[in-house]
């Protein structure tokens, strides 16, 4: 449960980007806010705090709290999208291989990334847990502990998991070679090819990858770029395509960062259990909220084991271990089948590293300092976006993850862009990824999880200036 | 090119599988096969030795060499197999599913393994040399190093493969989770659902799995058990059959331990060449010959780079690691966006500990040591159910690798057997696990890559006693 003081801040961020509180307007002063919502003046300050990291009111010596003046040039409504009414096949593969590709070059300014800096990761103490985790192994566990994984990190993640309030079974968690292929193999174990997958709009790229390598059709669902996917649209598109599977991120989307409320994950959960429906949830965000609590996933809501959650270590704790797990509810035995015929097993050293670092302590408090260090470097980042950009750009306000999807005004390319900026050393993320039509030409996925040095900033510059329509 | 005593060894080999020379018959004298074939007495005392190691001949003291009396009991011709006429769809995943669950209790004895025993490994300087090279490295290329892999491992293993007679491309090698992920994605690259994929009579279980995983259909091929696939079989299949690719393992097929000749190599890529197919060659034990030299794989015979070639270190260095390759030649390209799209990137640490290993030094004695262990351990297994079995029992004799494809009397079920065994704490891979339709069903794969103590020993006695019809 959120806290008192995010449930308030929640609630006048609602305010703002509903207009009840305008752009320059000063907030309600601390006592009137306690006097209406009943609450210690601790509370409110906290909650202003809260939203003045978040970007969205700033303080004013002497004289109170006001909504911040950018605020109306990137109003989230103008990010909204109308999904394709039609399924339809996917090959975005080619694209995404030669941006991605591209933007692999250590000299690149890597906004176009999928990981934050690796330098923000506790990677010596890795390094050494792993060596001495290695060194203590009984050999015979190298080749009996195959599929499902490390007996010790299963269990550390079990507790984990249950700790944040899911429901898992002690032989649940399947060690994979990071999410992705856990989303993988969930997708294929409740679909067969020609089967209708329903995707977010904009989509994250692997998602489509995956729906394309595994001869699937894509039918978009409504999203908003807050709120994540629509209860009522979804249950439309799930009666009228007769979708096999649902694919959906709650947690912080990528690219637009939205951040599914409770209410309407539960409504979510209430659409998909009515039609039976299957679920791949991709959770690799959710533990980098920028708020103090953990958002609850999908999985959390799911009483009949039809959530195939996924998530991964690789943008909280070890890029490069390739370390992933599902937890894949009634489809378990599925899964496991799917991945001892896929890949055999995972990386026992890299497991290894990672039950060890758990089992030692301090993942949580590693945890809360990438949290703050991502949280300020995306909103130095989105400030930068909004001083360089053309006017009429719309950027994204995440409160979680790390990227920015940011709209161009009308007539930009930016597939076109992604190259110009290539050729001056600098990667973005063209929005033409995002969909399995390769819409979202305006738009940019850029990474905020990068040191904010000179580079960057002359960078950002640079793109502001390309980016002119 | 086999040494002059191999060759000798090799061709007496031949006249004591045709019957030329019977159990029991007496070898020519050193001194008069020095006249025949003009080579020294060191030569032949040398082959002779080799025959004797592979449990062909054996030395009677101031008498001389003569061919062994089992024998005859375990002639090869025996082991043949018709392959099935049609194609038919794959379902054998179920059955594989439970046969290696079941033996992956650290209790049971491992005859049913798929791996060697991890003791004969050099676990303890992989870990530290993993350690180190972790320590060494630059935070960016855990994520900068993506899909392709790790470039000192892949220029490790270019350069490894150019020794050993391949021509393979700068950028070629693709690092893979095991040379399970490789065969998979290479299979990916040159089929698409409901194709016909030609494989071999008795076939490695996984190839049977991702066929199955893949939707394709499965055709057989004739198979000599100790020669491998007849290529004008394959001619007449390819053009019978529509065969969009075939999945061949030409040293020491698993389970049967066939090994491919030279010429034998030549005319099969000879009719593949005709006919434009693309082959999935699976390696993985080529570096496991019990002679003394490296037999080339069938890329060495690739002049259209339609070799899809797949090795790993699983079998021979680093258990558990998850750490193989693919040598796509052609097919490349498409290898590695399908690696992308489905887990990305492989485990740096592993990778690393490998790299630096190769990089120190010190692999191909641990490979004389393996290959050495192996043979005798194999041998000696051989031995043991030979003596143990009921009469009619038939045993390959592999010149490679760790397992014997063991074929019991007619009404000897070895499903019925594995589950019986199993209760009795030993496993073994019934002959089902290798073939689409489940035949085989009165043979066994037995793993001799395991020391020959008390237990395995007990084991081998109780599965004889078990195998009587």
């Amino acid at each position: 449960m959120p806290t008192l003081y995010e449930q308030l801040a929640d609630a006048l961020a609602q305010r703002i980007h509903d207009g009840l509180l305008q752009p320059g307007e000063r907030l309600p002063s601390v006592r009137q806010t306690c006097a209406q919502v009943q609450v210690s003046p601790a509370t409110v300050f906290q909650a202003y705090d809260l939203l003045e990291g978040r970007g969205l009111i700033e303080a004013r010596p002497r004289s109170g709290f006001y909504v911040r003046k950018q605020l109306k040039r990137s109003a989230a409504p103008a990010l909204a999208a109308s999904p394709r009414e039609d399924s339809t096949p996917v090959a975005v593969s080619e694209l995404v291989f030669e941006v991605l590709h591209s933007t692999r070059d250590r000299e690149v300014v890597p906004l176009g990334s999928a990981f934050p800096s690796p330098t923000l990761f506790p990677l010596d103490r890795l390094a050494r847990d792993g060596a001495r985790a290695m060194r203590q192994l009984a050999p015979q566990a190298l080749t009996t502990e195959l599929t499902a994984g490390n007996a010790r990190l299963r269990e550390a993640l079990r507790a984990r998991c249950v700790r944040q309030g899911l429901r898992v079974g002690p032989d649940e968690p399947i060690i994979t070679n990071g999410a992705m292929e856990a989303l993988n193999l969930c997708l294929q174990a409740v679909t067969q090819p020609g089967d209708v997958v329903a995707v977010e709009t904009p989509t994250f790229y692997a998602a489509l990858q995956a729906l394309e390598r595994l001869h699937l059709r894509a039918v978009e669902l409504p999203t908003d770029p807050q709120l994540g996917v629509d209860p009522d649209g979804l249950a439309e598109v799930v009666q009228q395509h007769g979708v096999a599977a649902c694919w959906l991120m709650p947690n912080f989307q990528n690219p637009l960062g939205a951040l599914m409320p409770h209410a309407r994950k539960q409504a979510v959960m209430d659409v998909l259990r009515r039609s039976g429906t299957p679920v791949v949830e991709d959770d690799v965000y959710g533990e980098l909220h920028h708020g103090s609590d953990r958002p609850l996933p999908l999985k959390a809501f799911d009483t009949e084991g039809q959530v195939l959650y996924c998530s991964s270590f690789s943008k909280c704790l070890a890029p490069g271990y390739r370390v992933g797990w599902a937890l894949a509810g009634r489809h378990s035995h599925a899964v496991q089948k799917l991945k001892m015929m896929s890949s055999l097993a995972t990386s026992v050293p890299s497991q290894l590293a990672i039950a060890e670092y758990l089992d030692e302590g301090g993942y949580d408090r590693h945890l809360r300092q990438l949290r703050k260090t991502l949280a300020d470097s995306l909103s130095q980042l989105r400030q930068l976006v909004l001083k360089h950009f053309p006017k009429g750009t719309r950027v994204s306000r995440p409160s979680g993850g790390y990227f920015l999807w940011v709209q161009l005004p009308e007539g930009v390319d930016t597939l076109q862009l992604h190259r110009q900026a290539l050729a001056q050393g600098i990667s973005v993320a063209p929005g033409a990824l995002f969909s399995a039509d390769q819409r979202f030409r305006a738009a940019l996925r850029l990474n905020g999880g990068h040191p904010h040095d000179a580079r960057l900033q002359e960078a950002i510059k640079l793109l502001g200036q390309l980016a002119r329509p």
